[in-house]
């Protein structure tokens, strides 16, 4: 264990120097306390102001997701993590983590400084600065959809994507489909290639013939449509997977503009069972996140790995959700190519 | 919520005949006695003497795995597991799960007739019978190592196989190795499939090549280093992952009886760390599996299906443990078809 002696030995300053830097006495410059907090988190040094009762902190970290609202998708996953961790005796604090935070500031040290005991972080995409910090941290840190190898204070945990996918093209196969598209946003998150992955094994697992050309990304939804949505349709596919729900409803509507009914020419699927999907025309079949659970999993594996026991993955299990986007392939199915010509 | 008089109602006969065959009465036939259980079990009946103070019951399945003596695998599993279940006010039983009781008896039937809660599962491989029963148990069950896809009430609970082969592959490749053999038992498990499969996605990751003859399984380690090894040595492969530890010592005694130097001539890598590892000649490196936090994560996911929070899935991380069984490859690495022939 490091003690305030060790960091004081090492940077060549009294202990008691070290200890007021550590508690941010004002008569200790600046520069010196960063020097001395990232000296104590190089060294292993954990035990800030953590004997103090209102010391027992964990933070939300959250990036391009939102959670005020009920309707927004962050909302019950902040939800579900609070309702375990609050009557844990823990306090809960939502921290938005902006770029420019996370590059000024290394991720252990913004940690410690603000004597948080570990993290559930939501919505980070792979070129978030921190996401490199994360290799290395020290910190019992849970990022939700984000995976990081063979470091045991980082858990990964999410929806079983895979088994997701699987429920969507066997629902489809049942239905007769036999030409299914897949329809993504950019590729730069984990769980969009996961997903990506995914779809392609899934078409396999069912026998299905899976080509790279059935898929198409990009970032921009309206980008998306424009490239990818004529070529499927000429293609022939009489189902869509998309890799979210906002996606899937923009097809609908596209697809319907161009006069296809949907279900009854196209089959579309969603991901992620936003409150929207019961709402949209017509109600969207989707593979249901429970936010809820994710949540409550998120303070699982955090509890967890904050008791040394080093969860990697947790995976909740996938739900199909079955509404009025899809149906069975019409029996003489159409020629979308020539439809969509017309 | 099913209750005495839906059974009652669906069997035609009293409420207090179901009553007494749900509790063993000695006046209610056998075969009656089973088929209200059946129909409970069928209606999702699931509060059998539940309230009962002596009611808070799990157990621990096992098949093919030892558990009784402090040297064997299963040993710290339960003990993992018994130490979060007992505080919690558990009483946890371990129950071998003989093919037998397997065949005669459907897995719910078994479990609300004993009463518990839920089960934790270890060793089962894929043909003992009750692998089918749990696709679509409603008893909160955790496998460890089995995984059955799109059933909420069951999770599965490893060590993340695809790090372990990763941290063993490129832990080879630093060291110079290039061609690397595995050797495995038979495929009949679902965890030997996924280090198989572990394994060549490993070589590929590390830009290694990955052809299918640098595999061999077996049933018997006898039979799999009779068949594979000489090939594999004949092939020129400078290091080997073995499927477990114990294929692993015995190719390094088989080797060294070649006339090899392990790790000089040969590296070995094995897996799952069994307590043998640090006492065979030389130390072996392997993939650690901490089985105390096995056990202890087997228990947060069973606490979290009873509290319907649906894992699917919860993967430990896997630790590269450093021997003396793997070393840097010979400069003029030798020529090992030559060698073996001599």
């Amino acid at each position: 264990m490091t003690t305030l002696q060790d960091i004081a030995d090492r940077m060549g300053i009294s202990k008691g120097t070290v200890s007021k830097a550590l508690n941010g006495a004002p008569d200790i410059s600046e520069t010196l306390q960063k020097n001395v907090l990232e000296t104590a988190v190089e060294m292993g040094y954990t035990k800030l102001r953590r004997q103090k009762a209102d010391a027992k902190k964990l933070c939300i970290l959250t990036e391009n997701i939102e959670y005020e609202e009920p309707h927004q998708f962050g909302y019950d996953i902040t939800l579900g993590f609070r309702q375990m961790a609050e009557p844990a005796g823990y306090t809960v604090e939502i921290v938005q983590a902006e770029e420019k935070l996370q590059k000024h500031t290394p991720y252990d040290v913004f940690m410690l400084r603000n004597n948080y005991l570990g993290a559930f972080v939501l919505g980070f995409s792979l070129n978030d600065p921190w996401m490199k910090d994360f290799h290395t941290s020290r910190t019992p840190t849970v990022l939700y959809d984000n995976y990081i190898s063979a470091n045991p204070n980082i858990a990964y945990v999410g929806v079983d994507n895979n088994e997701g996918m699987e429920l969507a093209v066997s629902h489809l196969k049942l239905l007769g489909h036999k030409k299914i598209g897949y329809l993504s946003g950019a590729l730069g998150s984990h769980v969009m290639q996961v997903r990506h992955k995914a779809f392609f094994q899934a078409l396999r697992q069912n026998g299905l013939q899976s080509d790279p050309t059935y898929a198409g990304s990009s970032y921009y939804i309206t980008e998306c449509l424009e490239k990818h949505l004529p070529r499927l349709l000429a293609m022939g596919v009489t189902a869509i997977i998309c890799s979210h729900d906002l996606i899937a409803n923009t097809v609908m509507i596209q697809c319907q503009q161009l006069g296809y009914h949907v279900p009854r020419d196209l089959s579309i699927i969603g991901f992620d069972d936003l409150p929207i999907c019961a709402y949209t025309s017509p109600p969207l079949t989707t593979i249901r996140q429970e936010r809820i659970e994710l949540g409550k999993s998120g303070y699982y594996a955090l509890d967890s790995l904050m008791n040394k026991v080093s969860i990697g993955t947790l995976l909740l299990h996938a739900q199909l959700v079955v509404r009025n986007s899809t149906g069975p392939r019409a029996a003489n199915s159409r020629e979308y190519g020539s439809l969509q010509g017309k």
